[in-house]
């Protein structure tokens, strides 16, 4: 294992991932969303782009074996395993202070963009864009007339979904502190991100 | 009428729309797909977003009575008329120079992209971000197991979509070039953007 970092809930981290590495997000007690950004190293200006992957895969949402390419059309991540249901959700914004303003909640609490933001700050890297993110064990799914429902996240302890790095990239997880639209199932939890060489899988 | 302003087929162009205004975007010949693009006349770096206009209308395509959000959360336009089949991708990332590459074209092939900044240009504007546009008269579809599939746009001569605005915005509009991938039907053909006041609906 290169690294692991704890998460904890409703709170941000992020690794380094070198071109060729890989990461598992691991839903620590079940049923949190974590949201997950991607910046390319060489330049934040490049990133993890939910409409330019969903061109590439033609899927609303991704699985084992598909790409997630950035908004220069370059693939960024592969999604090489996952033992979750397979709810990740690519249709959505990272909740924001306006978000939680509009659900009558203080501008105050906490936020995926929040989080999003600090953890740059930790690693000296400016954000000028709030990409798209993609909303790991979040269930939203369309219904034949195009209206879109979401439930509960119905990941369980331990489950997980894991990515390969295609060129050296910043991660940046939040594990989402929407606590007032039920996304998330019993309470804001960690997660956690293992770092590791595809040779010494954990 | 405030002012018509004629696309060629291929080709951008942009106009600006006070709050209130409202615009047509109409497709003259039929089967000719339009990326929209609206930009906050303040403030460029607050644009229509799709990610954030999923989470207020919870679907994944827009229609008559539909707001459509800026990435701060701002009503920027409503949907207020539609003669068209209603089928309005808010799914797909504009095509771009890297775009026409991977399918072959040489990398010199108009885009939206492209014609988004050349518009921008001729209004003084410099694009920081390229917003994911609301693809007029384009049909892409889930089916009930998430993959995605496009038809060719199904709009007929003179079918259109109008939209009021909420605030200030600059309209960017290109037919969309796109001769690779069938979209559109037909060729490449012009649009037709009508501003005008709500009294006076032409």
């Amino acid at each position: 294992m290169i690294e692991t970092l704890r998460v904890p809930g409703g709170d941000g981290g992020a690794v380094l991932l070198r071109e060729g590495q890989c990461v598992r997000v691991i839903d620590v007690a079940g049923g949190q969303v974590g949201d997950l950004f991607a910046f390319a190293a060489a330049d934040p200006g490049e990133y993890a782009s939910a409409s330019h992957t969903r061109v590439a895969i033609a899927k609303l949402f991704p699985g084992p074996g598909d790409v997630v390419l950035t908004n220069r059309r370059r693939p960024i991540l592969f999604v090489i395993e996952d033992t979750s249901p397979g709810r990740h959700d690519m249709l959505y914004a990272a909740c924001d202070p306006t978000r939680y303003q509009s659900l009558g909640a203080p501008a105050s609490h906490s936020s995926c963009v929040g989080n999003l933001e600090e953890a740059l700050r930790s690693k000296g890297v400016h954000l000028t864009t709030v990409p798209q993110p993609l909303n790991i064990f979040m269930e939203v799914r369309p219904r034949a007339d195009g209206t879109l429902v979401s439930a509960p996240a119905s990941s369980q302890p331990g489950d997980y979904i894991a990515f390969q790095a295609s060129q050296d990239c910043l991660i940046v997880l939040s594990s989402c502190p929407m606590d007032i639209v039920p996304i998330s199932t019993g309470g804001i939890t960690p997660l956690e991100l293992q770092v590791y060489e595809p040779a010494t899988a954990p």
